[in-house]
Order: structure tokens, then sequence, then C-alpha cells
């Protein structure tokens, strides 16, 4: 049997050695993901963002107890871009390891990369892809987000959960308008807390202004009581998980599934040519020293970065 | 006067307009940032970060006063990757500008793009040297932030300072040690709330985890009341300012300061580069109608992202 017909069969040592490699974006792991390709497009992936703190790790742990508890398997990608604000990432992975270890049905890893120009949205389509042609029914993909990179990240997603706690303060005015066209669900975690109905007013206002919902759907804003008992709380968040399945009804009744699908093929598309393109070029400017070179004018002022760029782009391309 | 002297000169109206048409990654734009790229390099960048929130808007606003009041022409670039939790970049501007309006010495914009392929971290670049050429002596980077984008941004800053505050709960175990190399000073802002000095002891913890500080600097950790009259509250943030200036005169005394313009040398031309390789061939593709062709083929699986990226790459490169 080839890598990726292991891989299929559930491998779950491949598959974990293969993400490694995606995120040093080995050419091989590139082959193996292209044999994987056709087996994906089954599992539904839910994005799951917001700033540290806001609670993404419970609500991650306790969706996966629900979707298991309906018999799903359940893959679990913790992006972490390997910004300064990271390693949160991976110290979820360990404490959520430690209580879905022994469960067959949960396949978790934390991704980061630390790609010259930008390997990390490929590297993340990879994954997903490999997640899903393992069978994996359900995809969390979670990233602690506020960049530009989290949002690329998000085109993987079926719908996208925002969490939100009320500690944060002035959060809602800084989000503004903008977040509307990328979270589906919003979620206010710690909702017993001071503040939780003032971040829920606003929330809803901010959701009035925007006068048309993508075809029918209004986000809805959720709340979790974290001072409940863990069953009353694992029950709000089957609330969650009821509304996330709603929206992603509502995707297969509307053109927005079909759009979305649409959306990501490009983005992963334009990605991978991002990737492939410039990583062997930069890779040979800096084994051939030319690139210390080039530094080394623009130091100097002798020449400018535009300069040099255009003299490369003239050089490498037809 | 070509345009590039007119913006020397300090024409804010052509140096407001160039930005823009940066954020649009137009060719003729670039040019202009050719010609001004001589006459770069005097300026000190201050970055400034930290989650939405965490005060950066308060901080800017009284280092540009104190840095007015030494007689320093200032600039200050708000960067706002059009994320989701953007629109907090352009509220500040609005809500700043009115202040320093009336100040011919200070020049407050903005910066966003949705660059097919990363523009951003270009477009910052080379407005920072559009405010450097224009006589800016002192220009403060904002960014919101928590991403890969965010932290290529800081590339353009001798200083990076990371505001926080105590409200943010776990913030601290989030952030964790990758922080460390990125951050040269630390501010709790909103020092006067509770779990000031809990955040306070778990940052001073964290540094003295760190064994070696970059050739003896260790970054110090500054504290803001908000509480404090306006007076006391402009006499805290000197502290702040002479800090920023104690870190930039130990960057100067070692090789510190060279192997920072080395880096920033380095990533703008790598930024610059990807931008004038892929961009126009982004758009050759879009304006033909193959990358429609190219997604289908990706949709009904008929094909996978990474063999056409290679299709592209072979076609286009030498």
């Amino acid at each position: 049997m080839s890598t990726a017909e292991r891989i299929r069969g559930g491998d779950i040592r491949l598959a974990s050695r293969l993400i490694r490699n995606l995120e040093d974006n080995s050419p091989r792991a590139r082959e193996i993901v292209k044999e994987l390709f056709p087996y994906t497009g089954k599992a539904r992936v839910l994005g799951l963002t917001g700033a540290p703190g806001a609670g993404k790790s419970t609500i991650t742990d306790h969706l996966i107890s629900s979707y298991r508890s309906t018999g799903y398997r359940v893959g679990v990608l913790a992006v972490d871009p390997t910004s300064p604000f990271s390693g949160g990432a991976i110290l979820g992975d360990r404490v959520r390891m430690q209580k879905h270890a022994e469960d067959r049905g949960v396949f978790i890893r934390s991704l980061a990369t630390r790609g010259a120009l930008g390997g990390l949205a490929a590297a993340v389509d990879d994954a997903v892809h490999v997640l899903d042609a393992m069978g994996m029914d359900r995809i969390i993909l979670e990233t602690v987000g506020t960049g530009q990179s989290e949002v690329d990240v998000m085109n993987n997603a079926h719908s996208v959960l925002l969490a939100l706690t009320p500690g944060l303060g002035d959060e809602v005015q800084t989000l503004k308008a903008g977040i509307m066209e990328i979270a589906d669900l919003f979620v206010i975690n710690k909702a017993d807390q001071k503040g939780a109905s003032k971040l829920y007013q606003e929330l809803m206002r901010m959701l009035n202004m925007v006068s048309e919902h993508h075809s029918g759907w209004r986000p809805p804003v959720l709340t979790l009581q974290n001072i409940a008992h863990p069953e009353e709380f694992a029950e709000q968040v089957e609330e969650v998980r009821q509304k996330i399945d709603e929206h992603y009804q509502v995707l297969l009744e509307t053109d927005i599934l079909a759009r979305r699908e649409r959306r990501k093929a490009r983005l992963q598309l334009l990605n991978s040519f991002r990737a492939t393109l410039l990583d062997p070029i930069v890779e040979e400017l800096e084994f051939s020293g030319e690139l210390e070179d080039l530094i080394r004018r623009i130091e100097s002022k002798e020449s400018d970065p535009h300069s040099l760029a255009d003299l490369l782009r003239a050089r490498y391309l037809r």
C-alpha cells in the first residue's frame, strides 16, 4: 500500500508525519496530498477563532465530546502561525491530548510554519485535506485569531464561529463591521461575567445594522455560562452544535455552499502557486549567496528593494 | 519638481495619495518609492502592538505629544490588515486626527490592503519609506496584532512595544516564549485595574526565564495608571519614551542595529519580489478567464490545487 492509501486507511503515525512534513514545505508531502485530494470533500469543517483567553479550547473540548457521542470521527487542527502570540495552540494541544488521547476517533494536531514567504496557508489547506481523506467526519480548525493569515485559513471552514468574552472591553468597538463577512456564529463565553449583557447587546446592534444577511442566515449570538455544572455546560455547547448544524443546512439549501467551495478552490490554488513559485527561487538565492549580495546593496543604498525585485523578476519569469 | 521631490518637501496631499496608491499596489507608486529610497533611513521607527483594547491609541496619542514637545515631526501608520478584527485602526485614526489635525508636524495614516497574495507587507514597507523620506523624525507603526502579517510588519521597527492590559486574563499564558524574540518593551496599560500586579509578576518571571537577553538589553516592564491626572499620565508616558530612547542607544552601541537593518533589507526585498512576481500573473489569469477554468477543475476534482500550480509554475518560470 502507498503512503496515501495507508493514511486513508487511518494510519495515525503516517498522517502525523505527513502533517509535520507539510509544515516544512516538503515536496514529497505535497505529492502525497495530490494523491489524497480526490478523496476529500466529505468532512464538515468548523472554523473556531477568537482572541487569546476567549475559551476556544473549552469549546473545542466539548464539541469533540458531543460529536463523539454521535459516533463521528473528529479531527482538530490548532493553527499557530509562529507569531509572538503563539504557544497557546501547542499548549492547548497537549492538555486536550490527555483527555482524548485514548480515543482513536479523535485526531488532534497543531500546525505551525515559518515558511519564508507565507507557506502557512498552503500547509493548513493541505492538513485539512489530510484529515478529510483520513475519514474525519468533523474537523475543527482552531486559530488564535486576528491577523490576515488567520482569515486566509478560515477559507477552509464551512462555518466560522467567533468566541468572545466580556472581559475584553472595547472589543466589539474594535471589531466593527468587517467581522460580519466572516463570522457565521458568535459565542459569548464566560457569559456569567460582568459586561456580558453589554457585549450581547452590542453584538445584536451590530447584527441589526447589517441590512442583508447572507441569504437568510442571521448569525446567532449564543452564550456559555462557565459557572454552570459540567452537564449544564455540555448542554449549552449542544445548542452551539445545533446552530452549527443549522448553518450547514442553510449552506446546503442555498447557493452559499457552492460559492464557498469556489472561493476555497481559488485560494488553495493561489496558496499553492505562491509556495511553489517563490520558495525554490528564494532557496536558490540563499544557497548561492546572491541573496546576501542583494541585501548588502540595499543596506548601502546602492539600490532599493523594488529595483532588485524587478531584476529578479526579469531573470526568473518567462 | 517631481512627485518624489514634492513629497520630500513635505507635500501632505501628494504623500497621502501615494500611500493610497501603494495600498492598491500601483506600479507608478512603486516607482516613486524607488526615487524616495535613497532619502530614507533617518527616522526612528517604533512598532506598537497589542490586542484590541490594550490602549495602543492612548499610548500613541501621548507619545505624539511628547515627541512634538521636543520639536520632532511624527508620522503614524495604523496598519489594518483588513482582517475581521479591523476597523479599529481607521476608527482610531479619525479620533486622533481631530486632536492633531491642526498640527503640520504630525502625519497620521491608516493602511489597509486586500492584495491577492499578501501585498500588505510590501505596502507597509513602502509607506514607512514615504514617511521617512518626508522628514518624519519619529514613526509609530501601530498594528492590531497577533497574526503573522503583524510580525512581518514589525520588521520595520527599531523598537517593538507590546501593550497589555490586566483584563485579558490568561494572556501571558497564551503569549509564551515566542514573544521574547520580538518585544523590546512591555507596557501594562490600565495598571490600576485588578490583575495588574499578577500580570506584572508573570511578565517578570517570563523575562527571568530568558537566560540571555539580546546583548545586554532586558525588556523593561512599564506600567500606565489610567486613573491618574492627565499630567501624571503624560509623565508616565514620558518614562516609556525614555525607555524607547534607551533601547535605541543600546541598538546603536551594539551590533543589533546592523543586524536588524540587514533583516529589514532582506524582508523588504522578499516582500517586493513576492508582490512583483505574483500579482501580475494572477491579474493575467483572472483577466483571461483561465483562473475560473482552473478553479472549476479543482471543484470537479478533475485536478488538484498542487498539480495546477505546478503547471502554472512550468509555464511562467524560466
